[in-house]
């Protein structure tokens, strides 16, 4: 892992002292008791030196009462209204946490998204941070005080508020970490950090120490919910690290950085899962150019995200075209199918929702052939088979019966000796 | 009463429209359902043809609710981030009214203060509208839409939260209506107006048609609780007339206004009583210049707000000296007045707390003796004893025993013949 330190070098401030930015999700402040226990946290951190920015997000099941109550008065609530209201959940907690801290004697100062400089697009309820001007927040930390902000909000050019949609608090704290330079942002949730698997799943999981963002970002596109890939994006491009940690204890967690100090560069890091899949399957479709976007483009055009596509090699002029979506939008996938099939002149299509996906993730793994076939053989010696395979560079997915997935990986959790430190 | 049109002469836009200001407390939006009828009635204003800016404030107990957290985290809660906090009540409601109105077909947006150009001063939890930029209002009225403003808030210089303490909304709202020169201001609580008495004492008591500010700002300050003075002296400066109506029906309430167009204008226009009160009794004052002083400003140190003030003409070279003050502040009251007692040479201290005070309001009736001698001998038919009086141009006070404050109001109320229409 890169030496934190030689992340200071560009920083405007005169005297230069370490710098974190800290985020705290939902369940961390759902309740005053658990906010005080954030501030004794932070107070911890202060203590040692540290200029801390905390990122907060609503309290416990805030958003969903808001968004309750936005519906019981409108059916389809105009998105710019709602992250008017949307964004007030996160705007509660922040002076909560600022006046607890106050209250223990730590200087604290809460400020909005718009009040800390967050500028949005204005997609409404999925905006894109523009840019962030951190003047106020430096302004603040060159006080002393612990600068408490918002997450999931910005400000749009005509001063509107503009949600940042899912994982958008993560993403404040990412994004504030690169602007102000910080050392590294911590993110608190209610587990340990990224796990080789998931526990409900695999009794012997145990946090992964370090992850490179890429592996991360491959995990979370397979299953893995803990980090949004967007944080982990910008976190990339900044190669600012990112530790994920629970907020509920002092374990280290999982730290996601550039380049892992593993002893063995090579290693599967865990295990992702996903049963939200269905399968769609196009018969002996004619083989000849077009036809993928024949198939795939109205499908986009009904905001359908398709995931793995594996296509056979053809035979006799035709060839067997499949791909995953997420079963919620099965139903409607098929209608669009039924209507490319016939256009593309394939011979039909069949449909399988009783399919999960399983994956391992790590770096060069594909260089190592003994990775792959050690996960086949798993699998086969588990009795499970296989009904499509996807690989990346450091990822391989293996698509299989959704009543095998807990065994399937429990059994590569033991294949990869994930549960050895 | 003047002509509203009158008001619209130095308007800016080229077309003119006639435009209201509404407010709506929180008991008129706080559930899913009122918030839908004030959407109705907003949408038959619009339906009318009238540009409307519709004033918020937070549902039902919201504020408290907030409050409550506030303190479970801080005893005493720093004012600047308990406004960062309170505002989201107004917030809320404002995007919940606006999402509303578009779901009923009727073009509206909701502002928070500090996006409607509300800016205030950074006396935080008391803050006072400094200046309104009304742009953007201007520019969403001119697009044909409900403008929703949350109440209660502006914004500082150093873009912080400001709250405004008492009755701010109501100011939020005739500020606005000044600001935008709309032809009068419309505040939708849950009472038909400004009463002649309080119909928990008066069951005939009956709304005030029309009523002037300065007996208004009178009423309001002897015991009348519908407006807060503050807004009602913006609308006496910029001559806006203020209408108080109910949100629950369609009865036509008080009219505040410049020069109420009665047949009488002496007729005295209602009754206020005040049971939170305590009397303070200075005994055998040494009658010399800087006694008073000696007195009120100590009390005034202690931010206790003195009342109506009495000295009775002295005699021996001293004098009894009077005032009352809340009783909630007679604890510490009591405490300065006998340090203060022994400083100036009086006699000793009496204090009582089982008094009311009991006032008529009308314009010039110092000019008319009778009515003063009414309330006198209505008083004395009643058997009910007067402890203090006190007068201005437009209102007497009398204190009397709490016990006999019933039947005091019943009995001027009656012999003002206030429930005749």
């Amino acid at each position: 892992m890169k030496d934190p330190s030689s992340a200071l070098g560009g920083a405007a401030a005169g005297v230069r002292v370490s710098q974190v930015v800290q985020k705290y999700g939902g369940s961390s402040v759902a309740t005053p008791e658990r906010i005080r226990a954030v501030a004794a946290r932070v107070r911890r951190s202060r203590q040692r030196g540290e200029g801390v920015v905390v990122v907060v997000s609503a309290m416990g099941k805030t958003t969903d009462q808001l968004v309750a109550l936005a519906h019981a008065l409108n059916d389809e609530p105009p998105s710019r209204e709602m992250d008017q209201l949307l964004a007030t959940g996160e705007t509660v907690t922040a002076p909560l946490l600022a006046m607890t801290l106050i209250g223990m004697g730590v200087d604290a100062i809460s400020l909005t998204g718009p009040q800390a400089g967050i500028r949005a697009s204005t997609a409404h309820r999925k905006a894109r941070i523009l840019d962030i001007v951190p003047e106020r927040i430096v302004d603040e930390l060159g006080r002393g005080r612990v600068v408490v902000v918002a997450g999931f909000q910005g400000v749009t050019e005509a001063l509107d508020i503009a949600t940042l949609g899912r994982g958008g608090s993560d993403t404040t704290a990412v994004a504030l970490a690169c602007a102000l330079r910080a050392d590294h942002c911590e993110i608190y949730t209610d587990v340990r950090g990224v796990y080789t698997a998931d526990p409900r799943l695999v009794p012997e999981a145990r946090p992964i120490p370090e992850i490179s963002y890429e592996e991360m970002l491959e995990f979370a596109a397979v299953g893995a919910k803990v980090m949004h890939p967007r944080a982990v994006e910008i976190g990339e491009a900044y190669e600012t690290p990112i530790w994920v940690r629970s907020s509920f204890d002092e374990s280290p967690g999982t730290v996601i950085c550039r380049h892992p100090q593993l002893e063995d560069r090579q290693k599967v890091r865990g295990i992702a899962h996903e049963t939200d899949v269905a399968k769609v399957t196009l018969l002996r479709v004619p083989d000849r150019p077009g036809v993928a976007a024949a198939i795939f483009g109205p499908l986009a055009d009904h905001h359908i995200s398709v995931d793995v596509i594996v296509q056979n090699v053809g035979h006799d002029g035709s060839t067997d075209l499949s791909f995953t979506i997420a079963e919620s939008e099965l139903r409607q996938a098929a209608k669009v199918v039924a209507d490319v099939a016939a256009v593309v002149g394939a011979e039909g299509f069949d449909t399988a929702s009783d399919v999960a996906k399983v994956s391992i993730v790590g770096t060069g793994m594909l260089n190592y052939p003994g990775i792959a076939a050690t996960m086949f053989r798993t699998l086969a010696d588990s009795g499970i088979n296989i009904k499509m395979i996807s690989t990346s560079e450091i990822r391989i997915t293996c698509l299989v019966s959704r009543d095998q997935v807990g065994d399937a990986v429990r059994a590569l959790h033991r294949a990869y000796q994930l549960d050895e430190l």
